[in-house]
């Protein structure tokens, strides 16, 4: 017998939330609100983000990768801030009930959820056009949180992981091209939040972002929110031996730059503190580059290999 | 010359969210998350909604309306558990950036926002067909909020203001008929949130819901939860002389068990405490109305004048 929609979203959400058990949550799914009780001492970092089908995300992704994508896209904003996940609301908007899609939209938010050991506390249910909200709230001791407008002159410009890899993922899945497993269509469609890195790097970064618009994009929301400019070097930006292989050498460098969807981290680190990164990158085993150096100078160069400035792509995502 | 995306969000939402500074946000709109200091001895309460144009609301109804009634049906869910509110995120999906409707949007937002003392601290904007998901954020003293599942046998079952009117002005406002100001279609496209109501029946009520899919179906929610039953009087259900004159007294009746969107509250008031209510509701200035008792017979009954059951009709609204 098929299951009317309230017990279905019972079965898929309401159900499953409560399986992360956090002291702090005192009322989950089932009334007007959830009730949590914010630890002492500890600001709240509280993120939203709009995930809508066929604008972020090709309509043809798995339900799987639907929920993890949205929730872990949230989550490197906790990441980015140096927050510690904690709790999440999903509004949901769907054009019809369909039963096996919802299990696989539940199974893979909660496998991210339950990874991250962030608690779903409350959501909305409606019709209409697929689009996922997630907002997520996390914790950081208070004046600790890592923002953009932070960085000084003479700090190093770093960047986690490897860039350009989900854009050239992300062509790949348009073009319905190679498998869906392979690493750079991973790397679009389940990005991994660099939770532990920005946990490491709190007391460490002057100013932090994560890129979901391109290097260049981020990179410069730092810059001009703490009115300084930069200077990278093109060698030292991080690219896959996948994505060289894939695109070449320069297209790979044009993703790197301008490409969203990575969720790696970008951040600034005052030079007395370069020396921490190595063991934070043995510690959460997540590589750290450093590209570059923030200048006084304001606006963003990229030098290549003769140190020479490279003509800039047109930065970034336009959301509308 | 006209603005950029970037300048129109900044000047639409941004800039006016700045104006109503409140100590415990410590970073609003700009960076990857809001950062806010919850006040420590306080629950957070977190409610999370989504309105979508042609479902939750016509897509004719201005954009003043559509901002301020999202906002008004969000803060009803704080007023349901007793909740101060605080701190709010906008998740606004628009077909194509219109400015004029963008500014009639924001004006109506703020208007509502500045009138509950409730903040803007974040939001995300994205293409795609006009939605509106708002989370809102507020307080209650630990262990105070009013939550679904405390009623008890005798318990008085009470509402505020009149049912049935928003009901009435929702056929009015589809039909395109009358006058956009007359008392029905405001009370559909303005609700009021009771949350003055709510505060103050903070120490008095033992279970709240608001009304958003109608009587019936509301109070059906505090019953299962508090696993009890009650008895209405129809004759004590207020209707206002508006919803009376326009529709009859039946169909009045009718609209108020059944047709949603009053945003009152329904709430249940253990005997020793019923006297408190009249102090109330000369305090709130909204009428508060006793209306059945809570049975240990599970299920709800509603008697007629003759003390009569009467047939009921199907319950609610149905999401899907």
């Amino acid at each position: 017998m098929a299951l009317t929609e309230f017990e279905l979203i019972q079965r898929c959400f309401a159900d499953q939330a409560g399986a992360l058990a956090r002291a702090d949550v005192r009322l989950g799914i089932g009334d007007d609100c959830a009730i949590v009780a914010p630890c002492s001492g500890q600001e709240l970092l509280v993120s939203v983000d709009t995930s809508v089908a066929g604008v972020h995300f090709p309509a043809t992704i798995s339900p799987y990768d639907i929920a993890s994508r949205s929730l872990a896209v949230n989550l490197s904003d906790l990441a980015a801030m140096g927050a510690e996940p904690a709790w999440f609301t999903l509004a949901l908007t769907l054009p019809e009930m369909d039963e096996p899609w919802l299990f696989e939209f539940s199974r893979g938010l909660f496998d991210t959820a339950n990874e991250y050991g962030i608690a779903l506390v409350g959501g909305d249910t409606t019709r209409g056009p697929l689009s996922i909200t997630i907002q997520v709230q996390g914790y950081a001791p208070t004046g600790k949180a890592l923002r953009r407008d932070g960085a000084g002159v003479g700090d190093l410009v770093c960047v986690s992981g490897s860039l350009g890899d989900a854009g050239a993922g992300l062509a790949l899945v348009l073009q319905e091209e190679g498998d869906a497993t392979d690493h750079l269509q991973r790397r679009f469609l389940a990005p991994l939040p660099r939770i532990t890195t920005g946990l490491a790097l709190r007391s460490v970064a002057s100013a932090a972002i994560d890129i979901s618009d391109g290097l260049l994009a981020d990179l410069g929301h730092i810059l001009e929110r703490s009115q300084v400019g930069a200077v990278l070097q093109a060698k030292a930006i991080p690219l896959s031996p996948e994505l060289r292989q894939a695109v070449g050498e320069d297209q790979a460098l044009q993703h790197a730059l301008s490409a969203g969807d990575d969720y790696e981290l970008c951040f600034c680190v005052p030079a007395d503190q370069v020396e921490k990164l190595a063991a934070i990158a043995a510690q959460t085993k997540v590589p750290i580059c450093q590209i570059g150096v923030v200048t006084a100078e304001l606006g963003l160069r990229v030098l290549d290999a003769q140190g020479q400035p490279m003509p800039l792509p047109a930065a970034g995502y336009q959301h509308f």
